[in-house]
């Protein structure tokens, strides 16, 4: 067991099989203590290469040969790469494109479409989700259930949205790793319940995925989204990502039916057929060079392997709710976050009654924290570029705000 | 009256206004003879630059920082600096994000709901557009008919369309500039004969926008559409554009109900309530690097001047045309795009049954210009980059194909 000390911190730092990644990433200042890579992930230099590479000689150079040259392919080829270097999806199930409120939206309506077309689809016109889902997953929901008449019944807990699932729950969404508290909820299980009730669920992985092992196939998940920009590094307001379930693609249709999700869309024919497989559920002409940064980030994931980096996942998290008990128990703040190691993703939520103004104070001591409503200061602990001592500086400078 | 000649061409270049302008792309191949602006417009040098600082600056140098420095302005910023340069739009009605047919989808499906909630609304059950419309927008209605159990009726063009609209017209949608033949209709006519219809019209500005000059405030447009990869040179995929007329703004709800369309989306409230202004058509997180590229483009199209813009697209088309006329007509191509200047957009289609082969056969000569289904070659003439010596090289290397 490491000691909780700053000491204990560096060793930790020169006994991590991961400390290397951070050097692949350009860091303009090597004093912040960034503890935001759950917001938006720190900037590899993979990517910076890359995209000047791909503006210059891909659009620059190939003009509109580009789209023969590779460009069509990426939704799916970097979707690929991503169900494999993070998700547990075999080929053929991921597309990239899209922001994660559009992607959420198109599945969800596939998903309600699809069950409202089984013979008594009809009685099924709830949709169940919880208070602490992701806001725009819960806002999609209720402009989803407004527009056909439905009820958006939400929990204030998963666990009693899933009492809530039944002969009348049409579709369900959760978060896996709680973007306030990175609890994280049973997926394989909860999945296992909606299938058994009869109802479809999407997952939003946005705060897990890069982050801890998912293994999407195997739990039977179905349907899932989640965003590039957090721990895939991908850039502020990089395309998001769907997952569909290889057996469901041919019994979903998605709402926006752009030319890129239709057979042949270069034929410009008259009529809309779906592409067969993960094609139909894209929409307008794919965002290139997002595409490409998105690549890049997922390649060092790959590189460093999604079980190491959870692994590392768990141990910083791990320093850090200790350090909070240590340093901070005594000054009236408090882990609002799980403390097993296993029920929590990659960041930790400190309760205090002032978070939001002790934010904006370690945030002028060089330490960037996000502030969630109403007092809860998350410390995002990025795998691939936060140091041990970055959670011990975080968190010391938390307590020298307390005690200032 | 220029001479439709190879020195004919060189002395228009010499006294074009803009021909400056091309020394501000970063073209990789001099050689090149890129008729295909319309499709993909080529890389500003001022872009490169762009898109590296931000990268570098914002990205990675201010990391979660940037949201609260700019960021979240950008996606109005640049609607209100596109709306001033090419569109005729007063600040406030162009929001800049998500792909043409995501945007389009929003407006429609928003333009559906207004007419459905109106008194009598539901008698309103059709849709009408023309089988010129551009794909993605002909399958977009379709969908959109289908989830409603509404009627598509397309029209073989757009006066036929009109023919077609009257008291069960919900909503109608057209090109401003045919992508097929760069025919151009008459919007504020169009636009006037369905308001008296009662029906709502989405423009799809694609081909037209940077490209003609739009006024679409004074031609009260309502609603319209346009992507930022053609002539506004925003690169592959880059982010399309949404005009909501003021005006509007207040009565309609786009479907996607993403955490950036509510007020005070950091908030993370219970609920949604839709932004004041263009706001609400937001769905999801900005795409910041795109949109700074975006930006890029804008910015030169309005160091140029869209009225100076305009009147060399219609010098280079009308050049084009001549230079068809003379080397062509006698071997079997016709020019398929309107010959009076007014009447057309910024390329000329022409047609030849054996259109595809040629296409491919001048690209082996260096000169990059698209097939479009069954039988033309349309020629893109970007008017900040397309000199009139490319138009009499692409015109007399079509010549040699059919000769040789």
């Amino acid at each position: 067991l490491a000691e909780i000390s700053r000491p204990g911190a560096e060793a930790l730092d020169a006994a991590d099989p991961l400390a290397g990644f951070r050097a692949r990433f350009d860091i303009a200042d090597e004093q912040l203590v960034y503890l935001d890579g759950n917001s938006l992930g720190m900037l590899p230099r993979s990517t910076l290469a890359r995209l000047g590479e791909a503006v210059r000689e891909e659009w620059g150079g190939r003009l509109i040969r580009g789209w023969s040259e590779g460009w069509m392919e990426l939704p799916l080829l970097v979707g690929d790469e991503l169900g494999a270097a993070a998700l547990g999806a075999a080929t053929g199930q991921v597309a990239v494109g899209d922001s994660t409120s559009v992607c959420f939206y198109k599945l969800c309506a596939a998903a309600l479409d699809e069950v409202a077309g089984e013979p008594g689809g009809f009685e099924r016109d709830e949709i169940v989700s919880d208070v602490e889902n992701f806001p725009t997953d819960r806002y999609v929901l209720e402009g989803l259930a407004a527009a056909r008449g439905m009820k958006l019944r939400l929990a204030p807990s998963v666990a009693d949205a899933m009492a809530l699932a039944g002969p009348r729950t049409a579709l369900a969404s959760f978060s896996h790793v709680s973007y306030r508290t990175a609890e994280v909820v049973e997926l394989p299980v909860v999945a296992a319940e909606l299938r058994a009730a009869g109802a479809r669920c999407v997952w939003d992985l946005s705060h897990s995925v890069g982050s801890v092992e998912l293994a999407l196939d195997e739990w039977e998940a179905e349907l899932a989204v989640g965003c590039s920009y957090k721990y895939l590094n991908g850039g502020p307001g990089a395309p998001a990502w769907m997952y569909v379930a290889r057996e469901l693609q041919g019994s979903l249709r998605q709402p926006i039916w752009g030319w890129l999700g239709r057979r042949d869309p270069f034929l410009m024919a008259p009529g809309y057929e779906a592409a067969d497989g993960m094609r139909r559920f894209l929409s307008g002409t794919p965002p290139v060079l997002a595409l490409h940064a998105v690549r890049a980030g997922v390649a060092l994931v790959a590189d460093a392997g999604i079980a190491g980096i959870a692994q590392k996942g768990r141990a910083l998290t791990s320093f850090c709710v200790e350090a909070a008990d240590r340093l901070l128990g005594p000054l009236g703040g408090s882990v609002a976050s799980p403390r097993e190691d296993s029920r929590r993703g990659a960041h930790v939520a400190l309760a205090h009654p002032r978070a939001r103004t002790l934010v904006d104070r370690l945030a002028t001591r060089g330490v960037i924290v996000d502030f969630r409503e109403p007092d809860l200061l998350r410390f995002g602990l990025s795998p691939l570029t936060t140091r041990f001592v970055d959670v011990w500086d975080g968190v010391a400078a938390l307590r020298d705000c307390l005690l200032g």
